[in-house]
C-alpha cells in the first residue's frame, strides 16, 4: 500500500523549502505519496496569535544562521534570500492555477527554488512570468475564486491545528518542522 | 583542552528539562565542561517580544506531544507536568542560593526531576521544602539582591542574543533548542 501524507507550505518559508528538498529526496527512495498543501504563513499566523520570526529581531537572526546549518547538515544546497521577507500571496495563489493545469509539481519546483536556492528577487513581476514560461503558464493574475480558495485552505489548515509552515498531517495527527520529518514518516508507517 | 559551553535554562521550560538530560549523557562521555546559566524564560520572552508557546493554544497543543516523541527518540524518561504552566520563579531565584551553598548541579537536578520527570506539583511551598531538605538547605526566601541577580542574568543573556530556552553559547555563537546539540558540539570542536 502507499503511505502517504500531507504537507503545508509557504514559499516565504525557509524552513518549508528545506522539508520540500528533503520531501523530494523521500518520494524517490520510499513509497510514499506527499500531499503538497498550500497555505498562507501570514494568516496562519494572525488566526494563531503569532509574531513571525522574521519580525522578531532576536529570533530572525539566529534562523538565518540556524537553516544554514540545518542545510549543510541535510545536505542542502541553500541560500537565504537576501530580499526576505517578500509577500508570497500571488505565489502561493499561484499554485491553484498551476494545479488547475496539471503543473503543481513543477510550479512548486521552480519557485521554491528561486526563492531559497537561486536567490532571486521575488518582487520582480517579470522575473515571475520569465519562469512561468518554462512550464507553459503565462499569467500572475487571480479570480476572486481562487484568491477565496487560498484563504479557506488556510482556514482549514488552522481548524486541523496548524499554527506555521512546515506542517505535516498523517493519520490524522498534526507535525511542526522540517526538523520532525522522522516523526512524520514513523507515524505514516502505522 | 576542556572544552566548555554555556546552557541557559529555566526549570518552567520542557525543551530545557531535555536539553538538561541530554547534556549530563555528554558530560559524562566527553571531555566538556558545561556552564548551567539560570534565566527567566518569562523575562526573556517580554524582552523579545514574544508569546509563550504555553499560551498560544494550538502551540501548546503540539508541544506536549512533540516533547513526548523527543523524548523518547532520546530515551529519557518524560512526563509533561499536569500542572504546567506553573510559576518558576522561586526555583530559579534558588539556584543563586545554591550555587553559592555548592550545591548548584545536585538542585538543579532535583528540580528538573521534579518537574519534568516525577510530575510533582511545584505550587506547593512544602514539597518544595522537603526536597532542598535532601540537599541541606532550608529556605526559599531571597533577599533583593537575588532577585535583582536574576533579572541582570536574564537581560545579559537578551543582550548576547537570547530569546528562549534552551539556548547555548560557544565561541560567542548563540544555539537555540534542545534539537540543536549536535550543532554546539561541533562548534565546540573547533
Amino acid at each position: 500500500m502507499i503511505k502517504t501524507f500531507e504537507f503545508y507550505f509557504d514559499f516565504s518559508s525557509p524552513y518549508s523549502f528545506l522539508a520540500h528538498k528533503q520531501i523530494r529526496k523521500i518520494e524517490l527512495e520510499n513509497n510514499i505519496k506527499v500531499n503538497y498543501k498550500p497555505v498562507l504563513l501570514g494568516g496562519l499566523h494572525k488566526l494563531a496569535g503569532i509574531t513571525a520570526n522574521a519580525f522578531i529581531p532576536a529570533k530572525a537572526k539566529f534562523m538565518i544562521r540556524d537553516c544554514k546549518m540545518c542545510a549543510e547538515k541535510l545536505n542542502i544546497e541553500f541560500k537565504f534570500n537576501s530580499f526576505f521577507p517578500t509577500s508570497s500571496l500571488d505565489l502561493m495563489r499561484g499554485v491553484l492555477i498551476a494545479e488547475k493545469n496539471n503543473k503543481k509539481k513543477e510550479y512548486i519546483d521552480i519557485f521554491f527554488d528561486a526563492y531559497w536556492k537561486n536567490d532571486f528577487n521575488l518582487n520582480d513581476k517579470s522575473l515571475i512570468l520569465k519562469l512561468l514560461k518554462k512550464i507553459a503558464l503565462t499569467k500572475m493574475e487571480f479570480e476572486d475564486e481562487i484568491k477565496n480558495e487560498l484563504k479557506n485552505k488556510t482556514q482549514e489548515a488552522f481548524n486541523k491545528g496548524i499554527f506555521g509552515t512546515p506542517s505535516f498531517i498523517v493519520n490524522n495527527k498534526m507535525f511542526f518542522g522540517q526538523d520532525r520529518i522522522e516523526f512524520v514518516l514513523k507515524e505514516a508507517e502505522k
